[in-house]
């Protein structure tokens, strides 16, 4: 079995496809100054989105999530908008934590991994 | 290959089954005022048991655990209750880290990936 | 399908293959009184990679990395030393978070998943 990569950086790729399995990188919002962490989350799931059709998956097939919160006082906020992008019946498991991130103004930063349709 | 999933909320599923793998969600416990980390840990691993059980698996296919501590000077405290539930042979990789988590008397969350008998 | 488990310890193992996959656990440095967070990053991709060879693996088969800092600030610090670790066209997925661990001049902490070769 081969692992498949896209979006690949001299750091890190943004996608890895090995086996049956997408693994997308922790993925963080562009749009950051003064952007909220509903706004950040939003993009980033958008994100997530795209990067798996890509590798022919999709957010239904998405079985496991790390969130990491800058503030967990922002836990009810995210939510917001990640309650309203899962699909109801395909939820993942989920572990959410706070962590301080690359950049200050990276407020929240998501991963997930999922089937290949 | 389809995900079963179980224990299914609106937000999360406390399980997923892909392959030959089950994951289960960042566990905390439900005993939470004014216990301590031990007796939270001790909650959490009781109840890793009964999903896994109820997933087809069991702590001795467990190959890889992450644990977050909301101090993490509760090392000590947490591995006291760790190291008698783990089976002697088939400890799992692992990782521990501190992290404040989804509510202040939330004093500690383990996730877990098994095998599926 | 059978785990398979190497530097079998009675709190956690260093390693564990399942499937197609090798799982390390969080690796910190021995070396860390007085050691820059470059210095512990070198030793623990040394011994990444010792371990992956003894698992049958290589970092150019490693597809998912977590990095944990002490000190985010460390980030470009500990990218110095990953970025040529790294194989070019085979970077993995990867999410770095700040986090204290497990003793205080722990400063890093890396743990990856590798396709078995």
């Amino acid at each position: 079995m081969t692992i498949e990569r896209k979006h690949v950086g001299p750091r890190m790729s943004q996608v890895a496809i090995y086996g049956n399995t997408v693994f997308l990188a922790g993925i963080t919002a562009e749009q950051r100054g003064g952007t909220s962490v509903a706004e950040q989350t939003a993009e980033i799931l958008a994100r997530i989105d795209t990067l798996l059709a890509e590798a022919g998956s999709s957010k239904e097939q998405v079985y496991k999530a790390t969130i990491w919160l800058r503030d967990i006082a922002a836990f009810d906020e995210m939510n917001s908008v990640w309650d309203k992008w899962v699909v109801p019946g395909h939820t993942p498991v989920r572990a959410t934590v706070e962590a301080r991130l690359a950049m200050p103004d990276v407020l929240v930063e998501i991963q997930v991994e999922a089937a290949k349709a």
